[in-house]
């Protein structure tokens, strides 16, 4: 595969980068003049081959962009009960990797994680940043959507119209593999919730019901809330028909 | 859930703790005297129902052991070409929270991990122990098996009698999907193989072949070498009737 390079407003031509696009194509990808790469924009799912011209300028040549050929096959939202640490940034870049096309950090009852209005927009840039490097580390053309950081019911009303709602919670009885398996034979949205360390209360999970989300196990064994994400998008990716 | 203390050696009547059991109990689980436990063997899948007698004294009284409730339902080995860093750690974290019984790492043409005869037993060592704390914080009654640091043709060999084999390749066009979903249906135990961060060679995707493995897609997306396991394990626990 082809070095990729993030870059924004992709016009065909010649180009000098800035500073940090520089760094990133000589430095951390080492390219040399007359390199080829691909230069994509993940906000837009738009692609652009590209040459090095004159990598101590900075100069490089784009072709006329087009569609992102490695993309998110349908819309996926995944909510994120707050949860400390980095383990938020853990389940963004595995949500980036397995196809997520939208995380939502939610505020539960539970959350150990707590964001005022100035903290939680700088923690949404952060996972727009992972989200982004994790999406051209994995080689997507397409970006992730983070919404800002907000309460568990304006989360649940986050869903995209259409999708089929799946909130893993640990008191559910009802598994996700067979409720999973006729929408994924479809084209059908989907959204998927998992509660913070601590779980969600019996009132959240009432509120998901009440909100059109059905609550779903996972099986027997707990797991911990950052490996929720990649065990559910992985089984959606696995069983996804390509 | 009552709190879950591992124990070795179970059999009904009092006992006194040892030093390391101890500061588990009153330190971290902060068990009091009349508390309930459930003490587990996970290394025998047995359990037994206990009461704290006297904490200051590490007294604890057990019930008759009896098999684990909360086991894994089938045989699964994973095995993972040695990664560097944390990776292998949180591989065998992830393993173990969906469900394998085995794991293996393998020493692989790009494997950035080297182990010689010493340091590959502190290494098992180590992964033993992150597997036994992974299968107590999910409520595990059984145990991994982690298998000793081995050769690539030699881990390949270590797949359960009868069980279906795939082996996770970037060059591989099949997808994993339709071929898991039959033996889901079944009881046969599985092996998953993945390669460590660069990938497998040509020569080892080849060497699983001859051995039995399918080679299998996992999307278009490339995955980090960390993520394979829990989207995989998580595939088949979502999809794995209950």
């Amino acid at each position: 595969m082809k070095v990729r390079l993030p870059l924004s407003a992709l016009v065909a031509g010649e180009r000098t980068l800035d500073e940090a696009a520089r760094h990133y194509a000589f430095r951390v990808l080492r390219l040399t003049d007359g390199d080829p790469f691909v230069a994509f924009d993940p906000d837009r799912a738009l692609e652009a081959s590209g040459t090095v011209l004159e990598s101590t300028q900075g100069r490089v040549k784009l072709e006329p962009p087009h569609e992102a050929l490695i993309r998110a096959a349908r819309e996926i939202l995944w909510v994120q009960g707050g949860a400390k640490g980095e383990k938020m940034d853990a389940v963004v870049r595995d949500a980036t990797e397995l196809g997520a096309t939208g995380f939502c950090g939610a505020r539960t009852e539970r959350s150990l994680l707590k964001l005022d209005g100035k903290k939680a927009e700088e923690r949404r840039s952060r996972w727009e940043r992972i989200a982004r490097e994790a999406a051209r580390q994995s080689g997507r053309g397409d970006g992730v959507t983070v919404l800002p950081w907000m309460g568990w019911q304006d989360a649940l009303a986050a869903a995209p119209p259409g999708a089929a709602r799946f909130c893993a919670w640990e008191g559910a009885t009802t598994p996700l593999g067979p409720l999973l398996q006729p929408a994924l034979l479809t084209n059908c949205p989907l959204a998927f919730a998992a509660g913070p360390e601590g779980g969600l209360t019996e009132g959240e999970a009432a509120d998901a019901e009440a909100a059109g989300w059905t609550l779903v196990s996972l099986g027997v064994f707990l797991l911990r809330t950052e490996t929720v994400a990649a065990a559910v998008l992985g089984a959606v990716r696995v069983f996804t028909p390509l």
